[in-house]
């Protein structure tokens, strides 16, 4: 194909600068006609064209490949995948990463989702797979898989993040680490299932009972209390994860979720609902899932993901490669509801302005949030701050430290047991577009 | 553990029957707490239960498996998957279906998304595919997929859905298949791409363009004419669905998306949109994407995906086992606009009752509705019928055979060449609980 070498014009005119450091108005963006804005041509890979015919590729002269029963994505794709941090299967929890960086949208497709599991990925056959609830009920119940899939079902987009997702961000030191080393341990998918005020409704309920336990049936055998108004409210057994069966890692054939409570609570592999009249003080929840304060107390039986939000692109690996037009694009949420703004700062903190917010905005699910940004080649730092309508606003990292603490010494470990970090991020931009974690 | 063999009660008493055959009020799902309504416990597979422990199953006392970096489903739901149209892969289309009778939800996820090439799947390298806008503008450009990372990013959920999907309705007799036969050729995700109004803002376009052609860029060269003002209002350039890049039977490593338009036009592995002042009467829509009509003339450049519903549970192959409480659900969407309302009748047509909207009901997506019924044993018919916010209704079959025809005589063919049915479809359930494809 003929190819002109005349300079593409790289940036027009009628865009407002509305924060330090080159943040554009959100209305660049999303809902935009064509009349109402100018071209935002970036330079890189974008070059003028003349005439046909067009030059052919490999794959446009020979046939492709087989359509599979079960399609998975391209092998050019092959870095969109989760991270492993027990890759040699040691007899320890595993966990794996969502490649926030990578991805794009509100959905987290089933093949990344995030998983944790303390003894492996169990192989549950449904056909043996049973659900009891029990305890103060008035009538003990046994649901198989069969008479699951034939209750009333709901579904709802919603997220799940690990208690410990962000965990890294106590060290005094910022880890040089990616979005998905540092907050791979959320992600966000519909789920389909009974409403276990539901099945409660069947057992019937003692006026006794003020809440439940929820055990896993694999062998870790998770078990973990859960306040009984929580079962009334929103709490779901889900059969299905982005519409077809739970993945293997997520809970197949069935698990509790618990919108906006932190991960381990939503039990998988759900084999038992026993309603108490107090928490039962697990091992999960006595020695694992608890946070220790300054003030010497436990940071425990708090349940819900604060609101939180971080910028997904740029950000370490997606390095800038020349100034100009940039979309800033990252993810917020909150337990606590929906996300009502976020805030976007190039300037580390000293300016700020709104960012467009993706539609549908759902309680408690991913927000994607975009910002148009003009580089302009100088060093930057990155943030977002979220608020939800409950009124909570994501902290500074500083207002985070002094309530909570960090790890008081080098070297800066990702620790397991430092839980619910949910002050901001920043990302540092030098002069050669070079992103790194900073603290700012 | 100890089981009773007491009877459960199966059926408690306050659900109002709202139509023929058993259709209950759609209050009794949605969005109930406890307190508003009676119990709808199922018998099958369902037990009173005693005491503890719990018995063990074999993945309750052995470890499991190690987490891989891509999850995929569980070898128990291997069932879950596309049916194949070509599965020796012999030199023609390769049309894979989409297992709705087995899924839930709005979302469809990656793997099972319904996929037709007609020359197989290319394995296109993204570092070497480039898209070219040209014809009738200011400025032809060629972006490449590093290019089109860097622009403005919109999602949004929608359906897509081939033109022939559902062409089996046109048989004069009742084809004895399951949804995914009937109606595997449409499926949902979450896009997100670039507004491809956003390139036309840097291409700039001649006063004198009115319509643009697409084309693939693998073996097949689909090319399709579109109008231009499909292109300014939200026609997207697509790179993502469901959050990861695209799935290589869907257009990786980008496509086009023309929400609504039958699923040819949002042409695959994009690698040219040419902007023109008329329609260019490709082979594929002169010769392949067009339909005859009873009066000789011919239905053409009809784009748009007409409002239609289907039942997926109970669906054949998925027979009621015994009378008593079910969930009636399915799936609904219009390619002008959102879903008002959906009616669903037991008894052919005779009486019909709402059906609850999950939320959140979007836009040219799918929208699941689901309708409580009580099975008495008998025999029933299964119907769905939806309206859209632009005002159409699905027709019946009979309205729809007298305007559009059917195929003439037998044996019954699967036409490639008849699009666009979107008339009820029926379930007839036989006093065994047998579900059977009918025409009512």
């Amino acid at each position: 194909m003929a190819r002109s070498s005349r300079n593409i014009e790289p940036i027009r005119s009628n865009r407002e600068q509305v924060a330090g450091k080159g943040l554009l108005h959100r209305r660049t963006l999303l809902g935009r006609g064509v009349a109402l804005v100018g071209a935002l041509s970036v330079g890189v890979g974008l070059r003028a064209a003349a005439a046909e015919p067009l030059a052919e590729a490999s794959w446009g002269q020979e046939p492709g490949d087989p359509v599979p029963a079960y399609q998975t994505p391209s092998k050019f794709a092959k870095n969109v995948v989760r991270s492993l941090s027990n890759p040699n299967f040691e007899p320890r929890t595993s966990q794996s990463r969502t490649p926030h960086q990578l991805l794009d949208g509100m959905i987290t497709p089933n093949g990344v989702f995030f998983t944790i599991v303390h003894d492996g990925v169990p192989e549950i056959d449904p056909s043996k797979h049973e659900l009891l609830i029990h305890g103060l009920v008035k009538q003990p119940l046994i649901f198989n898989y069969e008479s699951m899939l034939r209750q009333p079902m709901t579904s709802r987009i919603a997220f799940i993040e690990c208690g410990g997702n962000s965990a890294g961000l106590f060290s005094p030191q910022p880890l040089q680490t990616d979005v998905q080393g540092l907050h791979g341990l959320v992600s966000c998918a519909e789920w389909t299932g009974v409403m276990l005020s539901t099945l409660l409704e069947e057992t019937g309920v003692d006026p006794k009972a003020k809440w439940f336990i929820a055990e896993g049936g694999d062998a870790a055998h998770v078990m973990r209390s859960v306040p009984l108004s929580k079962a009334l409210d929103d709490a779901m057994i889900v059969l299905f994860q982005n519409g077809e069966p739970l993945m293997p890692g997520n809970g197949y054939p069935m698990r509790l979720l618990l919108p906006g409570y932190e991960g381990n609570m939503n039990i998988k592999y759900l084999r038992r609902i026993k309603l108490l009249s107090e928490p039962a003080f697990s091992y999960w929840e006595a020695q694992v899932y608890t946070e220790p304060l300054p003030n010497g107390k436990a940071y425990q039986f708090y349940f819900v993901n604060e609101v939180k939000s971080f910028i997904t692109s740029p950000s370490p690996g997606r390095d800038l490669k020349e100034p100009g037009y940039y979309e800033i694009s990252g993810l917020a949420y909150s337990g606590k509801g929906r996300i009502t703004k976020v805030m976007i700062s190039a300037d580390g903190g000293q300016s700020w302005a709104e960012a467009a917010l993706q539609e549908p905005v759902l309680s408690m699910a991913f927000t994607r949030f975009r910002m148009p940004w003009q580089w302009n080649g100088g060093p930057a730092t990155l943030q977002s701050r979220a608020w939800d309508e409950d009124g909570n606003a994501q902290p500074t990292r500083a207002q985070f430290v002094a309530a909570r603490g960090e790890l008081p010494s080098e070297p800066p470990l990702l620790a397991f047991e430092n839980h619910h970090f949910n002050a901001i991020t920043s990302w540092a931009v030098d002069q050669k577009g070079h992103v790194t974690h900073a603290y700012a």
